[in-house]
């Protein structure tokens, strides 16, 4: 089934928006149908138009967008809502979107608070409706074999969890300069108590509880400000204490010079270990303790049902970011299907990042936070 | 413009159809209107089903679909074709498209054989449609890149161009054992004068001439069965002579056991050298004679307007083979949309392989073949 | 010069007396004559017969070597005593070496406690004579270049210094299972306070602060015995603070199971960083923020002095971990021939790690276990 | 049993010399008595000298250090010679050694021609010397492994043997700048027939036979003189035809401006292959047919007897290049002391390169030179 969809920002010049749109047109399952791409009128029918909008289908505003979209017959109307403005404009529409029975895909985090995460998730769970979270990043098929090899024990008890995501990208006072991207990104009113660790932080801490099975009870944050004049931490890290007895690490910080978006996990078990990097998304690195490293490589028929599912191609042809957020995409497009035809009952049953992830997202921003003002070793993971 | 296309072959069980219909999707730009999936109606008729279509644009036949679709009005009627069948079954359907006005995508090899290939090129030229075939390592930015640099005489008067293609998936009889990729490529009915050869040698030669700028002028060829049973070539190799004096070697190879994919371009010239390899096509190395090596990389501001155009994403979010895909289709878009508006003149103007690569495509295959039957050192590139 | 020395421990069955002695063979600047190689006479002298060296000069105990030795005329007897025993077994013939007017170069770390690090460091002083510690890591080539580019300011104020040191040989319970290296190096009795903390976190700090040319000031660590019955921590990590401002992380675990050696420094600042790793020792990686990276590589001639001066081959001869041993044994011998020639002054003139390092050692190695007891965040690193 | 042993060639700004010697120091099995270092008796003074070698035994020629030496005492004379100097300057020493008695270990390539490697060989024989050749690669301990595993059967029957030596540091007319190492290396008075061919082709072609358990049979060279002025060639690759029925190719090229010194090797069979590179010489990939490749590291308890025997550091601890050759030098002083206590037969019973390995060597120039210059596609392999 194509799920017809509409857009809440990712108006002309956006970043996110454009990958949410390529991420559903990839594989056949989303059709555009609507629009309201900016809080200008016009910017958003200019955006319309050069995605081949019919004109009345492209909204002022993204209350207009789901008012008007109500009223059209069930076969026209729009199902689903993407939402890709900056995190402060999130949860308004949001809630809209669910209140008047449409499913919902919105890019990470969740919200601005997690005040509002909660009361989304509350939301979700009342109307049953669909709500996906573009954790890209569990999006890998790869990621999704680490987590299947673990849970099937393959390196044994987990012990030891170092994730990491460096970038450079704001190592200087790139908001005074106008760049649209790093602007809201450090505007604590746009983007909410977390700089890096909104930003990047949460990306990391979701994939490593993804994987590990495990979650954050508690973390030990250094939170820092490294460019002078900037008003969010753009440089985190912390120790960090998991369920089942598990330590590890994080870091989180734009202003590793030089690097570009160089996420890393590592999880170790009493059996062995198992390593991933977005610089080499299409492989997977088992490290047994006792034999040689083996290096698991995307589209092989030795993978699981959890990875092949999730991939195109045959070995050696690499799929990349975008193919990651498609495979969210789809998985929430199989769960809007169920829905319309009646058999879909709780999100647990699909894998996409849903409200849990974005709750404990939000949760981590505002431990990190706290602890990075606590003179006390460790905070615990706020629930 | 969305370009609304109509696809021929691709049906389903089919592995390049899908690789197609996804690239085509990516950016938005096309649309699939029509199609005839397969030579077995019943099989064409569930494949469109399960794409969407509309029951009357899926049709029996390539000729059915080409007739009916001409006799629509022209703002609804397909544009274009792509063709995605064996290599046997590529001569009739392009032909006939372009002698009804439609423009043609086509999966690599052009042709069965040479003198296809030619026919092909000159119906195009009398026609002045668009017709783009998908030799997608051509489509990868940092290939671009590559190709951008050497022109700019980065590394001076290119001396050595060093191809390699190892592939292992037949090192096995596989076409014994119902392997449908594997039947038609090894079927010499089907594919044609060549198997490793035709299959992947023919990438390895265009990209090496892409970005190099000189073409092959001799080669001196082994080409061998290695499994038995086996009817085309599985292995080869060549010691190349190419225009502008500069020498190289080349190998394509499918018996490479525990090898996937793994194209590998090197290009030296009197002030250093490129390489450029497919397991990680996102980085481009350049190695200067008097310095060190640098690791240039997709999505930084320091890339060519050649890769930038060719890019989707910042640096550090790795694109892969669709987006590659996707770029041909989208410079055959611009070609296409430019007809439509009355502003098309060459296809030199849009950075696509057509029909040149096409011809010599063949020619490089016929060779290969040649010379490996060939008891002297060297043979002249067949034009 | 050719320099004189015996060896204190390193007996049949020892791994780092081999590495000593290799290290020192290697480039023809050191001559072993005597030895103390157990603390068992009988296998002192088998040690001994099996290194060729003359039976009068295998000696029962370290004492009766010093001894002995001193009663030697000058130009026979030994000028330096390497110290290859455990931990708990340096203090004492170091202090009778220099005691007893002999140069001594000893494994890391330089003592079993603090107290004892301060007072060779003291005798050091008094006497006047050269005293290496092998830090090997510090040897090496490309470490030597990252640390005077970041001198030189390449990257501008360092902001940023993530070190880590990975080992999985632990992950079992080894030392239950009659494994030597593993035996003494759990033992607090022969080890120290610190397990993994000693045995590697002490490389990775003393390699952080060599490259950066920073100090620890703070640490927040969290110090794990993960292996049950293990008597010393076997795993820890920290977060640090650095002198001028720099923040960073320390890894320092020995149950990643699946690791080998796998050391890594990255160091960040305004305007750029640098990354090394044991694993790829010949290349030191250089991410200017405005540009491609560039692959640094030993041998080549763009390197500095500091560089140069440490390798043997031209570029593209893999030189390892001998080798950077070698290079301490090197400065060490360079200092105890200007001291035979009278032109030795202080340590600092020479580029080998020593009592300073010694001492910041052992009061690392006391400052994580008192933060991994602490439940206040930060710890001043102890003085 | 230390071996004593005289040098003949290296002196002062030698680049070989210098290898040899800290590769026989390494491991303590050798021990430099006496030299003749130049032909300028000066020279060879000084640098015997800096060596702190005894006076008398410092010769002005190769001859006098044989005759002298024969006339000292069986417990004091050197064993064995080492024979550093260029190409044309290997007969002679080696021949006046054999003839004294005096084991030889020799700088490949094994001499001057074809005719002249036959000669030492017979000599070998007649005598029942040790002859042993340094073709270092042979001498790192993975590449130890690969061998052993392919002659274990992993990989069954071998198909294809890939290897490739690319050079750029004669990327420019170096020997016109006065550059001593190119300059000898350039003149065919000193090099003998082959440049490249000879000084990396002849260690290329050594290091695929001796893993693959395989004898090149058939060439098809290409034979290349790239920068203008240039004597001998600079640049070669060629086609290869295997006992065995395998096939390959071989790049010996030394105008790859931009890359170091970066052999590779790799062998594909039935059921899977391995592929080694000088860049990373303590990792060997396995990559089977039917699963995920396998990263087998240096040091592990998983590794045969083969490699094992030939290391000297636990896993993560690299080693080098002047390892490799020390394990040369190693198995060359067995066979030495061996024949001194009356056990050595034959050097088959030995893992070091002799005078098959140099016959095959030369050989091999010769008949790349030979089908460089034909028309023919295929010269026998000249025996």
């Amino acid at each position: 089934m194509m799920i017809r969809y509409g857009m809440i920002g990712g108006g002309e010049g956006s970043f996110i928006g454009a990958v949410h749109r390529k991420a559903a047109a990839l594989d056949g399952n989303f059709e555009l149908v609507c629009g309201s791409f900016s809080s200008k009128p016009e910017k958003s029918k200019s955006s319309g138009r050069a995605l081949g909008l019919a004109q009345n289908r492209v909204y002022a505003s993204f209350e207009e967008m789901i008012e008007q979209e109500a009223k059209l017959p069930e076969d026209e109307r729009m199902q689903a809502v993407s939402i890709v403005t900056p995190n402060h404009m999130h949860f308004a529409p949001a809630m809209k979107a669910l209140q008047n029975g449409f499913h919902v895909i919105i890019d990470k985090p969740i919200a601005f608070s997690l005040d509002e995460a909660r009361e989304m998730a509350q939301k979700v769970n009342e109307t049953g409706l669909v709500l996906a979270l573009t954790h890209t990043y569990t999006g890998y098929p790869m990621i999704k074999e680490a987590r299947h090899r673990i849970r099937s024990g393959k390196i044994g008890k987990v012990r030891k969890i170092l994730v990491e995501y460096p970038q450079g990208w704001l190592a200087t006072f790139l908001e005074s300069e106008g760049n649209k991207q790093a602007s809201w990104r450090t505007d604590p009113s746009k983007s909410g108590a977390g700089g890096a660790t909104g930003d990047i932080g949460t990306h990391a801490a979701n994939l490593a509880e993804y994987v590990s099975g495990r979650q954050i009870t508690q973390v030990c944050a250094d939170v820092n400000i490294v460019v002078e004049g900037r008003k969010l931490d753009d440089d985190s890290a912390a120790l960090l204490r998991f369920t089942g007895g598990a330590t590890g690490s994080l870091i989180a910080t734009q202003v590793a010079a030089g690097e570009e978006n160089d996420l890393k996990l590592r999880i170790y078990g009493e059996k062995g270990g198992f390593v991933w990097t977005h610089t080499d998304p299409n492989s997977l690195l088992h490290k047994p303790i006792d034999g040689p490293a083996q290096t698991l490589r995307a589209g092989n028929a030795y993978l699981s049902e959890a990875a092949a599912s999730n991939l195109r191609l045959p070995p050696g042809h690499p799929e990349g970011y975008l193919e990651a957020f498609a495979n969210i995409y789809n998985a929430f497009a199989r769960a809007v299907t169920d829905h319309a035809q009646g058999s879909y009952t709780v999100p647990e049953d699909y894998d996409f990042p849903g409200t849990k992830d974005g709750v404990r997202g939000m949760a981590f921003v505002e431990t990190m936070i706290a602890s990075g003002k606590s003179e006390t070793k460790w905070t615990d993971f706020i629930i």
